[in-house]
């Protein structure tokens, strides 16, 4: 990390896509001490301001690092069969009912160690670091137990050390009941309340706390009384809301501040009114969308109407978007959820950043420089075209940690 | 080269998709001579049967090289304005229509020599290569002049000699009536039959000749004189048929012994009946689908009653399948077209070779040794999940050609 420290890039002659839009011209952009230190249009740059900067490249297309705000990139075990079974018409539901779904997740993820979810899951965190990512959001919830979400939550903590990469971590407690809590979904919701969060919550594990409300997952006023517990323990909150029917999840989490609410497919006018005051985030993902075969589109005009922001994630997890391609995301959000490209972007970086309460996902002077220079023309490429390898550089924190 | 004539070389307990199906053990396969020399369950393998060889690796899944048997690969400039139109609702008929569409690809691959064209193709094929593939064809069509057709054939011969990748090229004059034709398809499909094609067989650079039949191109009377003019010259036959509405495209191709039909969303059941009869394989192209949204399914359930091959391909081309991933192509299939793994596997191995004549495709004994690793527990996981980075070696002609 020192060398962030004292030596000072330069890339010219960038076209810049600053996290909300592009640039009208190509630019030059200096890093140092880890931040954004200097933009300028090349036409006419004066290079004694940046006397002693080393050239990092020249050309193609720089963004901010992709921000991947919604990710269950931790777990055992893969679900491969599901996806033939899924192929052979049976339903998401129908599957999650009989035991398979999320819990046969959770079986494989609660039988293995913190070691073994470490190699299961870097791969995963790989591939997204080799298509720009440099902030990722990752969640717990395929442990159900106070042992094995906080070690979870261990597990995403260290990925974040293995890798230069930010990890930011939501303890997903309340994503599905466990077995052995059958009939007793409200004991759960106080094992989560009462001995999860606070344990999360001391152990400095969790950036914010998260719920599944959904008919086949915790009701609203279950999740009513997750928010507070984490009200209570200073916790961020998010919900997984809205996905396959209309329960309200999203505005109840925007009157409890939430930063995001996700999924979000069938949002109607009122919640995204009340996300909108609320200042909540819309998290799509269309990686689920795609993998179930959905039909019920989120309201994005909506969201445009009222100024919700619109984040852009993978979802990436074994069941309903087994997909660790953030590029790919950009695409689908165009293709099906029909964002313009630059919404995408947008999506993917400072909206994305904004879903986990960061700063992050823009390129501006005094800026963290993460980073990511594209072997493309047109920021717009990225959401056009689906291929691996594009990626020339990927900085963090300053720092090239990546490069071809 | 000569190393892979002289090294023999060993994999161990891999678990195999065959190009047909997945073998029910773990096998050892023995290459030399850039052939499959042996093929034994790992239980109870004798190693004296491979002395001497070397072990190139153990674990993982091994599949035939993946051949991507329809691609538009060779082109200048790019098409993402379009893709934002589309966006904003236009057709892709209008933007056809309008002069844009593959009339502005063409106007670029015009003004583009050999060497541009190269450089702004080898990204696409690396990254195809990248993600396993071993065989690919590549059509022109974009030229849509003597000259521009005969130099994208060239460029594509080319690539096959500047990568270690196997590509076979299909003449595709007849993808688009060129602008100084217009209102003289006619005269057009002429200059294909009497010029373009006695040109490309004339200097080998074509091994088929393929037709775009449409409302927006061709008609089947004029796909017929192109046909005509291919058996003259002794080239195979293969059509973009059915994609957009159903003019009989398929039928009439089978009837000339194409090598396949590809697209055919709208084909009727005397049309498959008509492949059935002819050996034409279906090749599916679920890129084009998604991009386009379209919502009329190729008939899967009849092609598999009449036993009709199918195979999958990318169709990677600028304006409706600007994706150069072949996993994704095979998940796109299971997801869109409800194919199984196993049938999305096989459309990309055995079946994509029949759709271009050749008897690759397949691990068996004799075979060519067009090999990939992955590292992946199931052959099922590269259709379930879209992750970059999974392949660890790929063999092309009995030698390691990639290897992370
Ligand atoms: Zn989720
Ligand atoms: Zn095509």
């Amino acid at each position: 990390m020192a060398s962030s420290q004292t030596t000072r890039w330069l890339w010219r002659n960038v076209t810049l896509f600053d996290g909300l839009e592009q640039l009208p011209e190509p630019m030059v952009v200096l890093v140092e001490q880890g931040r954004v230190a200097g933009l300028w249009p090349e036409s006419g740059f004066d290079p004694s301001l940046a006397r002693g900067a080393k050239e990092a490249a020249s050309g193609g297309v720089m963004t901010p690092g992709l921000v991947d705000c919604h990710t269950h990139l931790v777990y055992a075990g893969d679900r491969a069969g599901e996806f033939e079974q899924r192929l052979e018409g049976v339903s998401y539901e129908t599957i999650a009912r009989n035991g398979g779904g999320i819990l046969s997740s959770v079986r494989a993820t609660r039988a293995a160690s913190e070691d073994e979810l470490i190699a299961a899951s870097l791969p995963r965190l790989d591939a997204l670091l080799a298509d720009g990512v440099t902030t990722l959001e990752i969640k717990s919830g395929y442990g159900l137990t106070v042992a094995d979400e906080l070690k979870m939550l261990r597990v995403a903590r260290r990925l974040g050390e293995l890798r230069p990469v930010r990890v930011l971590t939501s303890l997903l407690g309340a994503h599905a009941l466990p077995p052995e809590y059958a009939g007793r979904a409200d004991d759960y919701v106080s094992l989560v309340c009462d001995a999860m969060i606070p344990a999360a919550a001391r152990e400095g594990l969790a950036d914010a706390v998260d719920v599944f409300c959904e008919g086949i997952a915790f009701s609203p006023a279950q999740c009513e009384r997750v928010f507070q517990a984490a009200q209570r323990h200073g916790l961020a909150i998010k919900a997984h809301a809205e996905q396959l029917s209309n329960l309200g999840g999203s505005a109840l989490a925007a009157s409890y501040g939430a930063l995001s609410a996700d999924h979000i497919e069938y949002l109607d006018e009122a919640g995204v009114q009340a996300m909108a005051e609320a200042g909540t985030v819309a998290v799509l993902l269309p990686g689920a969308f795609h993998v179930l075969r959905e039909t019920q589109l989120p309201p994005i005009e909506l969201l445009r109407r009222y100024g919700v922001p619109m984040a852009v994630a993978s979802d990436a997890n074994p069941g309903t978007s087994p997909i660790c391609m953030p590029t790919l995301m950009a695409n689908l959000a165009c293709t099906l959820f029909r964002l313009t490209p630059r919404e995408a972007l947008a999506g993917m970086t400072a909206h994305g950043a904004r879903a986990l309460g960061l700063g992050l996902g823009r390129i501006a002077v005094g800026a963290p420089a993460d980073l990511c220079l594209w072997d493309i023309q047109q920021p717009g490429e990225l959401a056009y075209a689906v291929q691996a390898g594009r990626l020339r550089q990927r900085v963090f924190n300053g720092e090239v940690a990546y490069a071809r």
